[in-house]
């Protein structure tokens, strides 16, 4: 029961030349599903990376700091379902190895030029012999036009497949956006990790791409949360394929490059925003814009305490307009100088509070209104700068508890 | 249904001599529930606090402060259920005030000699007028042995008064000590607020006894966790009546100092560990202890981390030894030089990882006799100094969202 989630549109997921997905079902955890996915990119294409801050970080993400380090161009991207090869030290590191090497040989390039990236059960041995028997049919499987089987094939308690896409001009020239996410929860019961994978046949720097993967990242999946649990695995990657006929883009300050930020980034926080709306037990998607702040950071602190208190979050699902729990969490936020006197709260249009106290035109039935509705936006006003920020998120329901509570099964 | 909490033993809730309390029925948010009590001190007995950081604190809260700094000392406190005068600005405090000096002026003494609590409802007006007509019962009540009818009269969603008392030897003089608090969840539903009193008749002087105040707070009601919400009214108040015949305690460092201080705390810990046993749908009891940090600071952090992750609180919940989430909470707690290489965990004295993964010789049957208990303590073993801290928490229950998402009514 995803909030205001639909399936892909598969007319707008459109295949980047030199970038080709194959799909199959190697058996890691169960038999019968989709569970392994490669990403052939041919030679000349670019790829850029962020990664988890987790400590904890699990071992493809290791890897893929490593091999991304490296001069060789990354020539495939070998993904799991079912086991996160997380909490596995030096065994789980070379396990993922020997899978890199596995495919590099099969492709005829170095194992550095692989990027492995695992989702699913914790503390558990990476089954490489099964992922290994599986490369063949995966790579038979490639093909420039299978982002929607890859979408699906990377899904773990995923309830919606989560893919977008998007084309724009530049100078002229057709380029073509697309991506594919999986995550429900920073961390699932058993199912780790947030994923994020997009594409373009754009033609850029590889040393801007780096700096658009963070900027993007930054103002996407780093501006979401379900539960705050920050996973061992998050991994988002940008692939440019150079392919469109364009003049390469050197720099964000240019018409071009900043066409092309838009239009990705468009893509990576609609992909960034499904992973909320499919949280686990979600029904209802909050934007908590935070704006009067003297910094970004600040009011990125108070919007992610508003965002992870388990009281604002039941309230949203009791569609209970208990907005103290919120002017609670602004005071608790961290910022040490904040004087709730300049402090005002809206739900939507709605002004509930002003001044730290209750604004004396609010009716509860107004927040009422609002509280009932799927898509709620909080504005927070700190009355002590002009900076901003936004993070989305979503309730906490009984089925949270109920999915996060099963045994792994 | 709280975690092996029974309710107070009256034998040991000892009379503290210059302290009387005195409970009524007020009707301040629903008649016929005793909601009103006064703590009544003799001229000579000391008080010291420690107050909500949140900066979104309560009126009561702000006056407190303010009349503790005054030279005069404190006669009374005044303590209401059913309404929290938080976010109500200008007006909460102004009604605040106006109770205090209807009943400094029934005792005969100065408004800033009375220091108010307030516990439960956000965002409504205090009514101070039926207040004020409860204050000739409850100052009529007033007997030296009311801790156990006064632990009942301060509960708001709590389950279980929670009252206990200690007796001890100084110089071979008898010192009493008995103590009353409430909370349940940092903040509930409606009804906000940890609070919690402790008398003693030992002889202390003012300065130590606000040293000591601080001290207790940090080690036990600072130590605990529900939900991480940090309430606006929390507070936690130390009376000393130094009615004992024992030589005044002028420092810490001294036999007399360091009897009083442990029996303090361990009354101030069994308080602050019922909240916790007593936690919004809480069905166990967690103790993380966190060891080998570098600071009790980061020690601290990481317990915290654990402490609040969703969903490691899920799985206590459901008896699952899902442990890579806690050794993921370990990982995202924000200890940059963390390396996860050098990280042991243990479920009571079972070995779960070591090294960063699973201990070769870990079973998870054993994990989950341990999950099946009521009471389990997490050790988390840092191995990069010498430094430990440990927190108490519950685990997250379907209990927790009904009780959270009830509209308040």
């Amino acid at each position: 029961m995803a909030v205001n989630l639909s399936p892909p549109n598969p007319s707008e997921l459109y295949p980047i030349a030199g970038v080709r997905l194959g799909i199959t079902e190697a058996g890691v955890r169960k038999a019968g599903r989709k569970d392994l996915t490669v990403i052939l990119l041919e030679a000349g294409v670019s790829v850029a990376g962020v990664f988890t801050q987790n400590r904890f970080c699990a071992a493809p993400v290791q890897i893929c700091r490593e091999h991304l380090a490296q001069a060789a161009g990354v020539r495939a991207m070998l993904i799991n379902t079912g086991n996160a090869n997380a909490g596995t030290g030096e065994d789980g590191r070379n396990r993922a190895l020997h899978s890199c090497a596995a495919l590099a040989e099969k492709l005829n390039v170095s194992a550095s030029q692989i990027l492995p990236f695992s989702t699913g059960v914790i503390m558990e041995p990476l089954p490489v012999e099964r992922i290994e028997a599986g490369l063949d049919a995966a790579l038979a499987d490639a093909r420039e036009d299978n982002w929607l089987r890859a979408a699906e094939a990377i899904m773990t308690t995923d309830t919606v497949a989560k893919a977008f896409g998007k084309q724009i001009l530049l100078d002229g020239t057709r380029v073509s956006i697309t991506g594919i996410s999986k995550g429900a929860g920073m961390i699932r019961p058993n199912m780790a990790t947030m994923l994020g994978f997009v594409a373009t046949d754009a033609c850029i720097s590889p040393v801007l791409l780096q700096q658009l993967a963070r900027e993007l990242a930054e103002a996407s999946f780093n501006r979401v949360t379900v539960d705050g649990d920050t996973s061992t695995n998050d991994s988002f990657m940008l692939m440019a394929s150079n392919k469109a006929q364009h003049a390469r883009i050197d720099t964000l300050d240019s018409a071009g490059g900043q066409a092309l930020k838009a239009a990705l980034l468009e893509v990576a926080q609609k992909l960034a925003q499904a992973i909320v709306r499919d949280g686990e037990g979600a029904t209802k998607f909050i934007r908590i814009q935070v704006e009067g702040g003297k910094t970004a950071d600040e009011c990125r602190q108070v919007a992610y305490a508003i965002a992870h208190s388990p009281l604002v979050k039941t309230a949203f699902f009791a569609s209970d307009p208990n907005l103290g729990r919120i002017l609670a969490a602004v005071g608790y936020s961290g910022i040490q100088d904040l004087d709730q006197r300049n402090i005002d709260l809206y739900l939507d249009d709605v002004r509930v509070a002003t001044g730290g106290g209750r604004h004396p035109a609010y009716l509860e039935e107004d927040g009422q209104r609002v509280m009932r509705q799927s898509e709620i936006t909080v504005r927070v006003v700190l009355g002590r700068g002009t900076a901003t920020d936004t993070v989305w998120t979503c309730d906490l329901s009984h089925d949270y508890v109920s999915i996060n509570a099963d045994y792994r099964s």
